[in-house]
């Protein structure tokens, strides 16, 4: 698709955004702690970014992504669980009743993620998920998930690594859901996933070790898990940190308490024309998937982060069906 | 100091060791990784390296560094604890009763690790750690731990390196106990540091962020955590790893179990004069500080893993005192 933007904006590291605060708090953070005698300079070992990956860097609008595949997991293991058919929460999913599936609780969740999500081992459950991305598809959008990607955030990263900085998402989702595409979705390595994870255990499989996936969580990468996370896996603090929700709050509080130029940004979704609108900050309509909280606003502004506005910041949002 | 070595030895990758088949191996297996037309060549990206740290890279006897590091933290900390002149282990450890201490329980270390590993910030704690270092001291070499790094090791990370390979420290050892001496000591940034880790407290400190150190494990890196961390850490099956005690079984079970070339190798201590010597493989003494078990010298040879002699494999030990 032709790009619809002037020849002058090839000089541009981030055609996408228009003109705006959050624009220029990016490229003023990336200019400041990469120029040589600025005194926030940051050697390149330590320029750290790290991104949220729901309603972040890729749409999570009417549900998260790793809860469709979940749901469509149900589908598939239905055959074996004859007891499902009337047995909620598996029962309204099987029924595809999109109104009861958006009234489910956390409980209902975790059941629904810990049966589909547990019992084989780590490499099963790769596949399994690189065979669903490709017939994946958002209930609204229409659009395999790793289509629903937000293509200013693309640039920020590639922007970002051109000087220096290494790319990290600190999601809440699950590690080694995000793995095997995040290196062909946004560049980003295996070893750069932060995320959730379940108990493992090791086991042989013909003389060869296997990580089995346990029914429970060991590491919850969310809310004060983020900082957690950050410190354990980089054990570096991020100059620059991006998210969307309430669950970002302690990674942005972490991130831009270090020392020098620090920046915090949240994505706001206030694009219910180009994609979704969602708060309940600002009197946008309230949801259960990634809230954006009046006292995350609140606290953006007296931390003085930037808020992103999806509607006024981006000039566009996904790329063209190929 | 001059290097006891010919000219001819500045082509040579790795002067400090004796030609044999451990040398062997090692060249061997990055060239064939790294040879574009090899059948076992593999990209830049997933070239990892692995190696334990205590008695695998430096010294670990009489007693592994962290607990030196920690015995000498009771001493500073009596004073604000008068009960422990009469409370065992610590009446022990003030005494200075080496044969006492030699003979503590896992429960004795448990209970002087927690003692002198939480209640501080991690910010705190790695102060603590870089405060100490310089004043350590091994018992017997008489010299500060950060000097007994075995030469011929730091010469294998920056061959490995050199061949674009990214060499992690996977130690059961405390993970902030080791980033903070890792880059200056062994070239390893804080982020391939992948080690045992405490429960972490998110708590604010004049309204900005502080990680608390609990009192209670939450990461064990050793035995079958050593291929769990190398999972949830890195993500990517190494190429290479290096350990020496039973404690690195399953990480060398999961490295060498992957597709194409790989290699695993353990370091026996069968050398008294220039170190330690201590097994109980071989015949060589028992030891309670990373013993190598006459099972796991049998599954090094039934898995074709490299056994490194250092009396015969290394020409040097330890880099002369400056
Ligand atoms: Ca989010
Ligand atoms: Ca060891």
């Amino acid at each position: 698709a032709a790009m619809p933007f002037p020849a002058s904006a090839q000089q541009d590291p981030l055609p996408s955004w228009n003109d705006g605060a959050a624009k220029q708090a990016i490229i003023r953070l990336v200019t400041a702690t990469t120029t040589k005698d600025s005194t926030d300079f940051v050697e390149p070992a330590d320029r750290i970014a790290v991104f949220d990956q729901d309603g972040t860097i890729w749409a999570e609008h009417p549900l998260y992504s790793q809860a469709l595949f979940a749901l469509d997991r149900i589908a598939t293991m239905a055959p074996q669980h004859p007891e499902w058919k009337d047995t909620e929460p598996f029962q309204s999913v099987l029924a595809n009743d999109s109104a009861a599936i958006s009234k489910f609780s956390e409980k209902d969740w975790l059941e629904i993620v810990t049966v589909t999500h547990s019992g084989m081992s780590t490499a099963e459950f790769e596949t399994l998920v690189k065979d669903w991305l490709p017939r994946s598809s958002n209930p609204i959008l229409k659009r395999p998930v790793t289509d629903l990607v937000y293509v200013p955030m693309l640039e920020v990263m590639s922007y970002l690594r051109a000087n220096d900085f290494r790319t990290y998402i600190v999601t809440g989702g699950g590690q080694e859901f995000v793995r095997p595409y995040a290196n062909a979705v946004y560049g980003i390595p295996r070893e750069q996933i932060v995320g959730s994870s379940t108990v493992t255990n090791y086991e042989y499989k013909d003389g060869k070790p296997v990580l089995m996936r346990e029914p429970k969580m060991f590491f919850v990468d969310d809310g004060v898990g983020k900082a957690v996370g950050i410190n354990m896996f980089i054990g570096k603090r991020p100059l620059i940190a991006f998210g969307n929700s309430d669950g970002d709050r302690q990674m942005l509080e972490w991130t831009t308490a270090g020392d020098g130029a620090r920046l915090g940004l949240l994505v706001l979704h206030d694009d219910a024309v180009r994609e979704f609108a969602y708060g309940p900050a600002n009197g946008l309509p309230d949801t259960k998937v990634g809230a954006f909280s009046q006292s995350l606003m609140d606290e953006a502004a007296s931390r003085k982060w930037t808020v992103i506005s999806m509607k006024n910041d981006w000039a566009r949002i996904f790329a063209e069906p190929k």
